[in-house]
Order: structure tokens, then sequence, then C-alpha cells
């Protein structure tokens, strides 16, 4: 085949390619926006890991006492100017009050500035509550270093701060990225509380409106889900609360699954492979029948 | 230890690394052929991103209506070049008839540019089925542009088409990069219906000779695989039909395993957490026993 | 808000963030160390897998039998400069042994150098196991080339190795880095014997006492866990053996978990969605209770 | 000497770099708003490159006459708006009328894209210019791809249509970039008629009032430079017409330097390392006096 | 001015820039065919200064003298590979022979290969020439390393025995990016000696037909160029010997001119500045007429 | 020709490439140190012009009176980092006292940091002198960040600090480096004034003992060389004071040369393409004799 035909073959292509008020492709819109940018949102993240673990991700001269300050300082300031143009990006991406934008992010992005001071502190306690249920540890410094349930929470509670100041898009983009890279997969609307740990965490789903108290604990695949969807009028499910509450030190173990708007009591235990759609009281402890011999 | 007796050893490894044709290494050839390249595979799939949604993963105006001929036609190129490279490739990978693929391999190619249309379809109605199911869903952009179910059914539509052309390695791989970033495996064999969707998705597993129906829904941890294998003359597993078939409008919840050639009929809803190895007519409902108080 | 308003909350952040001796955050330590570089670690297994899988992933000219020599030669010098590097980082990562890092280094490292054939010889017979267990596959090469279980199971051999070396921090980031692209989470302290498999592979968790027979082939989701943890006298789990020990020939299907110090007897047969908490005798075949109709 | 020292000292110098109002530095200032982008304008100048000279630095698809209007498309578009924020950053770079810059750039942009045709074709002719001069040449070919006069004159020839355009900075940035690659260093401001060449280059100087008729060419070392300055009531030197008018047909050897606003009259021929100050008649021929022998 | 301006303006000037059958462009042809890569050239040229200088441009440990070999031999199949595949694009890049390539490509690229000894053994000599005649200097090490002459000599040498190997183009783009590094513009075609040597550098021009015995030495600005064409039928300059002969030991100084197909008689001396156009017998010592006192 | 004869001729080569005792190549010595990383060398410049000019050459907002300290104070450590490695390089690079290097490098490269504020005073007045000559100039902004001058000097000044501390070889790479973009070829050793501007520049040569007062001027191809060499007893040039002495207020022409260690006295003005090789006294005014008419 010569290279004339394959481009008459492509041309042919474009034109079936560029058509756009068809019913074939009804749900492609033309996407006539700047869309948020991965890249910078991958820079963001990694600004902000430096900024909250200083000197484990950086050289390690960035974190002496004498010269932190001027690292945090350029830092803190690349974050604001990444993030700033990330959220202009996202308020536009599919509202139309693109044109307020400017103001409006730079408000956002300070309150989101502001806000990290106490990201570090819930992610302090984190690392603690990981270093006390992990039997194969060796020090604080390894799970900074190298867990994935710290990258995971870390993208969740920041891009749960900039869910909270209601900007679109880039949350979720924050989360699937953590998701991608560690298989846990937590909505940016789920409240977590203080001393969270997932352990292995492969497969772990956690949705929207999920409440998760303090001193709560996840083993692989657990899923924190819906049960049941509202419609609307118009046939679409409802955004109302859906999933569970986990009140403080609750255990859940590999592989269970806790659905619906149902609440786990303080300090219950939820063995593994579980399928729990009712309320627990506190303290209770939940097991899986056992397995049937066929031999 | 100074550096020569450093060499020195490092010789002996070299020695000991070079030798082939050894029962210790037995199964690991000389390949001495071109392989496929992962990097030109992934460039491949970032155009026709950029192909099938258009303004999405490009600049803002790659979309405009006046210029997005130029940059189709110019995408498409280059996606012809990159595949026709890959296809010859991959026919070299591990056959004899490496010879004639030059020919071989524009036919193909061209054909596979020939099914870009009906793909972006298809993706359009994947798009659609994700929207009307996920009660957190913003917009039918949100779901372009960061949902990973999007990532894995788009490539393994791609793949599909490949696979249906014949050509070997490269749909495995093609699926096997959606897989390592979504968590979801989905063979290039499986034949998939319209408007299909995958929420969370990850530990999603759908084998070779699955067949999907449209409207389709599944959750994270959702299998359809294979039961038993039957072995040829050789002691080797046969590639004959061993996954399921799944008809229009199911829906299967979380970390259910359908396994061995049944059929689950239509409009069913298969709960969470089943082991499920029979067929089940239509409109069947299917729900695991309760799990066990051991408080 | 004017540049200089914004410059003002990122001073009062920068001071709020530069103290380290308070109890907020408490657990994120002044890291004042190197770190290991996760860039050099992957280039290092990048090699080891030239090395290993002569001809696949660089170009083809390099497995031609006359020159294949100065490729390896070269290839193992860099391994040994690389990994002699991050050797020395990961002993002074968390320890207090620093300063006789180099010596003890170059040891290290040259007796990993000479453990590369062993290492190339197990995973030969891996190949060979996941061969004979998939009906799907198309060639050893294949294999080789696109399988995740390949990946992960490389990764988790080297890493056991330098486990052996008593590197620490390293074998957890070599592990972690195939956990991110396979789901597949194997600890570096895991035994594990010839001939093993995993099919899919997305949530499989393999814990650090586990010990693993010859010929076990695992699907995804495996969980090979810990049931109960024993607490020291500062409240503290405790690193003794806790996980299972899979005899020769085990076969456990997608989504078991297999927790506690158990043993499962060689050739057992471990049914799907499984939670198995006893000693198995030999040959056992294990399934699970029928689901529940509720049509 | 221990890092608190060197740290000790950094914080010292940092202080003394930090002061901006002392006239120790009074010549440079706090530059506060955005400079133009070297990588841009390089980026600029390579799809320019592109688009005049279609299928010499591209892949050879992009000079199929079939697909030559995509690619072509596709880099104007590239060029419109890197060009047009490098214009605004150039507007701002030391100027107050920075707010009106964004029409402005457009008008500019806009104005520079309908030009380029005119540069094509003026660049045509210089390239039949050099097949004419240089007996080393093998083709039309060869001068477009490996000359650096083609270079040179196609960055001056840009320069000084952004130059009329009143863009401040940019063309000098562009003409520097040649200059830094070629040695040859023509101000943007310089006229320069169709069919122009330069041989070898390396240290040709042009300055900016100087006037080129048609057919010139020029060896390396010739300098058309300034010979007195006129100065204005603060001392500084003016920028008045003072560099020489070279008339059609005229050619000038090696390290010969024109001075002052003098007319070198048609068809003249200016012989190697002449030192020249006054005007000359059309069809003058000037040579060196002998060098003298001192054997 | 809106987007959809701007659009309309881009696609008039594609419609301007995309014919090819006009008087305005008629020196510009549409290149259909693949173009020698520059960035292979400077691969090529990088892996040639390691093997030619070992131990200075890479890593130290590529110079021991126990691994030296695994390193030459892998840059060297490298160098054959990016060689051949250059010889090729140069092959085709104007001519019509193209089809029959690629035997003569890998015949020509092997007895490159064979030539590099003899490169290497002239180079040696260079160091040493200017070894000699720099007070400057410091070692062997310090001349390899930084000075501007060994690349351009290097170049020279290297694109000398493809000229004579009568590959098209490539000789001349790795003198030219030489040129461009250094400013000083050796021709291809050149024939230069043992021991030869350049300080400084830049201006520097050796035309096509020189010769150049051994123990030669220029100075910055040395012109060694053509005086008079010889044209033919058609007009165009004809490619005979117009440029010096300039015999064993001679020394040029700065800036001079030897202009024709002149002869310089052994260990000669050329003063700086002069202007040179007739012959001169061995031993003969040339200096300027003194500068005019103008007090 | 097929790979197996490619490979032979290759390993012959490999042979005659990797001797090191023989005549062939006795000026090309087996390099086994560390070299300096003309790469890391780039980044220190930059990171220099950084500090130099602040805002010119990073982000606007690095300038901001506010933030400056954070990324000067970062910039410098970066400085010292790169530095004192390079230092320690340079050290060993040709000589024995290589042990030794780390103290001695640390000082030198603290000595440095403490010099940096004269550097950059000196440049402030190279800034105001090269404003002050050059009728075509704009702003102090746009000298700053465009000329190559600048270039030049910054990068001779550098080099000179370094070489009045004694650094081996890292000097000289410094200036090859603004060398080979700028043409202007200035050694480290020269000894230069305040207030000292070159314009155009290509072609400059100013050589090691060259000593330049306050507000001198010099055009492009101007020569500060040496005429004649003593010899030491080996017959090896000796490094003794050989250059011109250049007083106050001296201006240069274009292409003109001064050799010998001459003095030219304060305030007196060179003509163009001017020989001179005696003294000068002060305001003295020098031209070359007229051209020859040969019409």
């Amino acid at each position: 085949m010569d290279r004339s035909e394959v481009l008459d073959i492509i041309k042919k292509n474009v034109q079936r390619l560029s058509v756009f008020d068809t019913e074939e492709y009804q749900y492609i819109p033309l996407h006539q926006k700047s869309s948020p940018s991965i890249l910078a949102v991958r820079e963001i993240m990694d600004l902000l890991r430096k900024v909250i673990f200083p000197g484990f991700f950086g050289s390690e001269h960035e974190a002496q006492s004498e010269s932190i300050q001027y690292y945090t300082g350029v830092n803190l300031e690349k974050i604001y100017d990444l993030l700033h143009k990330q959220v202009c990006n996202s308020l536009c991406f599919d509202s139309e009050k693109c044109c307020e934008t400017d103001n409006l992010a730079s408000g956002i992005t300070v309150a989101f500035i502001n806000d990290i001071p106490r990201i570090k502190h819930f992610l302090s306690t984190d690392v603690k509550a990981i270093l006390d249920g992990d039997p194969a540890v060796n020090s604080v410094s390894e799970i900074i270093f190298s867990y994935p349930a710290i990258r995971a929470i870390l993208h969740q509670r920041v891009a749960h701060a900039l869910y909270n100041l209601e900007v679109p898009v880039l949350p979720r983009i924050i989360t699937e990225i953590a998701h991608s890279e560690t298989g846990i997969d937590i909505h940016p609307g789920a409240q977590i509380g203080k001393y969270f740990s997932i352990d292995h965490g492969t497969g772990v789903v956690i949705g929207q409106t999920t409440i998760i108290g303090d001193h709560v604990r996840l083993y692989q695949g657990v899923t924190l889900g819906a049960r049941n969807f509202t419609y609307d009028d118009n046939g679409l499910p409802m955004d109302v609360p859906r999933h569970p509450i986990i009140e403080d030190g609750v255990v859940i173990y590999s592989n269970s699954s806790i659905l619906g708007r149902i609440t786990i009591g303080k300090n219950s235990i939820i063995g593994g492979n579980i399928w729990l759609t009712h309320d627990v009281p506190p303290n209770s402890k939940i097991l899986q029948s056992r397995a049937v011999f066929d031999k």
C-alpha cells in the first residue's frame, strides 16, 4: 500500500472524526476550554510532600535547621503559583463562571496554603497510627518514605481541603493519581479523622459521603460504599449521604464491604471478606462463617 | 574491597550470565528480534485519546472547530506511522513470518484506522453509561478527563480491534498498560457491548473469552473468570471458551466472581462478594448470605 | 489579592512549618540524612531486567551471541555502582552505623552480584510455571515481555536477596515499585520456592514471614496474611512468624485469604473467596458455600 | 569545615546580595516583570523553519503534498500562540504600557503571520544566491539543511519583521541566538535585499542602520559598522544612521571593515582585510596593499 | 481579535504556504526524503570521543583497564548502528541511488570503523602539537578535556574519513557542528597532516581543497581560502583545486588570509593580519607593514 | 554484510583500541580519574546568573523583595554543593593531591561564595559601560538579558576568581563555555578592571597575562595576544608575562591585534585592523594606512 493511498484513508477518517453534531458521538463534546494539567498537579503534590516531610524527598541539605526556611519559602511560593493556575483551569473546566476565576482562585489558593499546617498535623498522627499497627515496620522514616498508604492519605487530605473550598475536578484528579499509584481509591469528599491507617491497601474504596472517626484502621480490599441509589426526576442517581459512618477505633480486615449509610459503632472489629449492610453497635466483633470443606 | 577485585567478580558473573544452552536458564531464550516499544505504545494511546476526545488532552485550541481538522490529520498520520512500526515488531516478535510483515502490517494498520470512528462511537456510549450510574459525577467532561474506567475501556476497545486483526503481543501490551494504571485487567479478547461501565475498578478481571452485552455495569474487584481448564495432549491448558456470557443490562457488585462458561441472564443483579459458577436466568437477583455475628 | 499579601501569608506559613520541636508534628522528624533515590532504584531494576532477560528490553543487538558479553559487562558494572550507592544511603537512612557503610556496602553489593545467576535460574522456572498455567498465553517471550507477574516476582526475588543481606529500607522500596505497577504486594521477607506463578495478580498480598514451596500458583486478590499480632511490652506489634506456610503444588484461587501461621498441605486446592485461618492437610480441596438466591 | 559553618557564610552572603538600593549594584535593577523565554523563542524559530522549508526539519511525511496542509496548519497555530505570549512578555519587559499589551500583541502577531510568505520568498532567493556562489556546494537541499548562513539570515529576516512591528527586545534575542550558533551578528534593524549570501560567516557584523541591496555577497569577518557616534546632551550615543549603504551586486571579501554612513556603489568588489571609511563609486575594485617581505 | 479571526488568517496563510509550483518559492523544493538527524550525529560524535579518549568523557570506571573492553565494545556497536542509519539517510538525501543504500551503507560504515584507530593516532599527535605550542597549558588532560581545537580537529578528521568514502552531506553536518561550537570552520575535504594545532581558533576558515602538511600551527582568524573561481558553461563556480598548499612546519599568525592555489614553503612563518595571494618559498618570514601613527 | 561479520570487525577494533602502552597513541593517556562535569558547570553558571541578576532568568516572583531571600538562599546553597564537587573533581583531575581535596575544596568554595558580592559589583559597572557605549541599546534590562558580552564577562570574572584560588582546569572550562556561545575567548588569568565592555565580540581573544584597566572598550575581532614565546630547557614555551597592559580608558576598534608585553597608555584610541607590537604613550590615536585603489 503506497503512501498516498494511506493518506487518502487518513483524510477520509479525518472527515468522519471532525463531525460534532452527530448522534454517533453525542456524549463526547467538543471541549474548548483549558483542562487542568496532570503534570502540574503531580508537581504540586511533590512540592507538598517536600514541605510536609522536610528532608525526605529533596536533598539532605533541605532539612538543615539553618536553611529549611529558604526551601520552605521557595516551595510554598511555587505551590501557590502552580495551584493558583490549576484552580483557575478547574473553575473554567466545566462551568460558566470562568470569567471571575482569577480573584476567586487566589482566595481559594491562599486558604489552602493556610491549611497546610493542619494537614501536616493530621499526617503526623497517621504516621503514628501506621507505626503502631505494622509489626514489619522498622522506623517512622521508612513509613514516610515508602508506604503507599501515606501517599494515598496525603493525596486525599489535600484533595479534601480543596473539595471543601468547592474547587471542581481538581480534587478528583489528585485522588486518582494516588489511586493509580497505590490501588487505594478514596473519594475527595470523604471525611477522615486523625490517626488513620491502611495496610497494603490495594483495592480499598471509600465513597464520597463516608465519615471516618479517629484511630480507624483498614486493610486491603475494604469497600466503604453505597448500597442503593436514590434517583431524581430525571432518573439520575442523587448525591445524598449514602456511605457508612465508621466511628473511632474501628478495625476492618481485608476484602470486607460495608455498604450504605450505616454506622459501625466505636471500637468494633469487622473480620475479612464480610459483606455488611446494617448498623453495628459499639464494640462489636463480626466474623465470616466458616468455609466449607469439599475434599 | 578495591576496584579491581570488584571487576574480577563482575567478570566472573559476566561469564556465568552469558551462557545460553544450559538447563539452568532453559526457559529464558536469547531474544534476538526487535521487541515492541512500550514507549511507542504509550504515545499511540495518547494520540488516540486526543483524536477520540478532542480538546481534552491537548491544548484548548486543538478543539476549535476551525482548526480541529489540522490536528486530527497530523495525529492520525502519526498514529499510522507509530502503529505500523509496532505492528511490524509484534509480527516479528515471536513468529517466523517476519519477512512478509511490512505489507501485512500496513494492511492491518489501515484497517485499524478505519475502525477508529466505531471505537469512538462505543466510547461515547460508555461515557453515557458512567454518567447514568454515578451520583458523585459532576459532568461528562469530568468522566472523560479523570475516570480510570474510561482509560481502561479505551485501551481494551483499541486492543480488541487489533486482536481481531490478529496482531500478536501488542494488544496485550495495550491492556497491561491500563491494568498497571487502573488495576482493571481486561483481556484483549473479551467482547464488550455498548454502554459499558465500571465503577472504581481496582481488581476487576475479565477473561479472554468473556462476552458482555450492552448496558452492563461492574464494580471493583469483580472477576469474570475461568473455572476449569481443558488440557491438550501435552498437558497444556487449551484456549477454548471458558469465561462467562453476561447478557444486556446486568449489574455485578463489588468483589464477586463469576466463573466458567455460564450465562448471566438479562437484567440480573449480582450482589457483592458472590462466588458464582452456574447459569442464572434473566432478571435474577443474587445476594450473599448474611455475615455471622460473633460478638 | 495582590502579590505582597500573598507573600505575607506564605511567610507566616513558612514560620509555622519550620518548627520541629512541637507536639503538633511529633511523628514527622526533621530528616537530615540522604534518602535512597527512587530513580536510581528504577534504573537498577531496568538494568537487572536486561541482564536477566537478554535481548528483550534493550536493542535487539544486545542479544547477539558475539556481543552479549560487552553489554552484560557494562550493565553489571553500572548495577554495581548504582546499587553500592543506594546500599550506602539505605544503611545511613535510619541508623547510626552510617560511618562504616562504605566497606559494608561494597561487600553487600558484591554478594548480591554473585547472587544474580541464581535469581535468573529461579525466574527461568517461574516463566515455565506461567506457561503451564495460562491457556491464553502464546509464548515464553510474551510472558517475559508483558506479564505483570514476572515483574512482581523479579522485584521480590531481588528484594529478598538484599533483605537476606540485611539492607534496610531498600528491599521495601523495590517491592513497592512493583506493587504500584502491578497491584501485587509481596513483602521482601517472604520465602518463595521455584516455579512460582501469579495470574492477573491485582490485590495479591503476601506477608513478611510467609513461606511458599515450589510449584505454587496464586490468582488475583489472594491474601497470605497475619491473623493476630503478638504485642511487646511497649504495646507494639512484634515481628514473629505470623503468616502461612504454603507447601509445594498448592493452588489458591481468586480473592481468598489465608491468615495466620497455618500450613496448607501439599497439592491442596483452595477455591475463590475463601477465608481460611486453620491448617489444611495435604491434597485438600476447599470451596466456598453456595451463594444464596434472593430472586 | 562543617555544614553549619558553611550555612553561616551562605546566610551572610544572602544578606549582602539581597540589598537593592545600594550604589554597589546600582546598574543591576531588581527585575520584577516577566522576561521573554529563550526556550520559547527557540521553539518558534524551529517551527518557522519547518513551515518555510517543508520536509527538511520534521519527518519526511510532513512534506507529502496530501498532508502538508495539516502540518502547516498545526505549526502556524503553535507559532501564533507561542509568539503572542513572547510579544506580550517583550512589550512588558521594559516599558510601562504593559497593561494594554494583550490586544496590541495579537495585532502584531497576526501581522507577522501574514508576513511569513514574503519571508519565505526572500529566503528562496538567498538559497539561490548561495548556490551560485559556492563551488563546494552539491545541492539546494544541502544549503537549506546545513549552511549556517541560511540560519543566520532566516533569524535576521524574522527579527527584522518584528523590529518593523516595533516589538522590543525579542528581535535582538532572535538574532543573538543565530549569532551564538553561527558567529554571524546581524542587527535586527538592518535592511537587507533579496539574493543575499554570506560565506563561512564567523565574525560578520552588520550594524543597525545598514542598508543592503540585492545580490550582495559577504565573506567571513566582514564588518559593516559605525565609525563615529553622535552624542546627545546627556553624553549618550545617539541612534542615527551611522552604518554603510551597500548597493546591488557588491561583493566584500573576508575580514574587511566598511565603517560609517558611506555608500559602496553598485557591483563594486572590496578585497579582503580592507579598512574603508569613505564612499566608493559603482563598479570599483579595492584591494589591500601588498604585504611586506621580511625574510 | 477573537480566536476565529486569528484562525481565518492562519487558514489563508496555510493556503499561501502550501503551494509548491510557484516562482515565488522556486528555490525551496518540497523535500520528501528522510533527512539526516543532527541529534544522532551529535550522539555518534560523543561516542567517538569516548572511544578515542577513554575515561575523559564517560564515568571514571569506563577507563579501568579491566573493563575498558566492555565499554569500547558497546560504544563501537552503537556507533555502527547509528552511523549506518545516518549514512543511509545521507545517501538518499539528495540522490536517486537511494534504493541500493543499505548494502552500500554497511560497507561504508565498516570501512569507517576500521579507520578509527588511525584517526586516534592522528589525534594523539595533535594533542602533542598543542602541548608544545601553548605556554598556558597545564597538562595533556586539560587539552583533551577542554580545548576547542581538539573538538574541531576531531570533527574534521572524522568528517574527512567519511568524505573520502563519498558519503554526501553527513561530513558537512559534522564539521558544521564543530564550527558552531568553536567558530573554527574546516571543510571536510581539506587534507591535514599530523601534529596539527590551532590556537584560540575563532574565525579560522580552511577551504575544501586545502592541503596541510605535518607540524602546522594556525592562530585565530586565519583564512586558507580561494581567490578566484573558475566558472563552468552554466555560469556556476567549478569545484577545482583553489585553496593553498601549506607545507610542513608552517606557522600562520592571527587573522591572516592565504588565498588561492598557492604554496607556502616549509617552515615559513606568516605574521598576523597578512593578505597573501602568491607562493612563498620555504623558510620565509612575512610580516605586515607598520601601522601608521595619527596622533 | 551480515551482523556477525560486522561484529567480527567491531571485535578486532575493540582490541586495537584497548591498547594503552603503544607509541601510536602515546599522548592519549588512559584517564582513570573523575572529570569535572560540563553539565554541572553550566548549572552553576545559571544559578550564579540568577543570584547576580535577580529576576531576569528565573520566574518573575524570584525578584519580589519579600521573597528574594528565599531564592538567594536556596540558590547559594546549591551553588555551594555543586561547586564543591566540581572543585574536588578538578583538584583530582590531573594532580596527585587528590586525597586531601575535600577540605581544600570546601575552603576554596567558601572563599568563592564570599567573593560573589564583589563580582556582582564589577558586573554592575560593566552593564553601565555597555549602556554608555552602544547607541542601539534600549535599556539596562536588554543588556543584562541579551548581550553576549555580559555572558562572556560574567564567565571570565567567575573563572578569574577560581583561578586566583588556584583551582585547576575548572576556570578554563568556564571560559570555554562562554567562548563557544559568544565567540569571545578570554583566558581566566586575565586581570580586568571595572567598567569593561566588548561590542559584538566574536573573535575577541585576551591572553592569560593581560592586564586591563578601568573603562576599557573592545570591539569584535580584537586580539590581546603574545608575540614571542620564551622557551625553557625542555623546549617548552614558558608561562611568563607576555600579553599587553591596557591602561584605563583605552578603546580598541575591530580586528586589531595588540601583541606582546607592551603598554597601551591611558585613553588611547586604537583604530580597526591594526597590528601593534610596541608601546603606545597615553592619549595616542592610531589608525591604519589607507587602502589602495586598484580600479
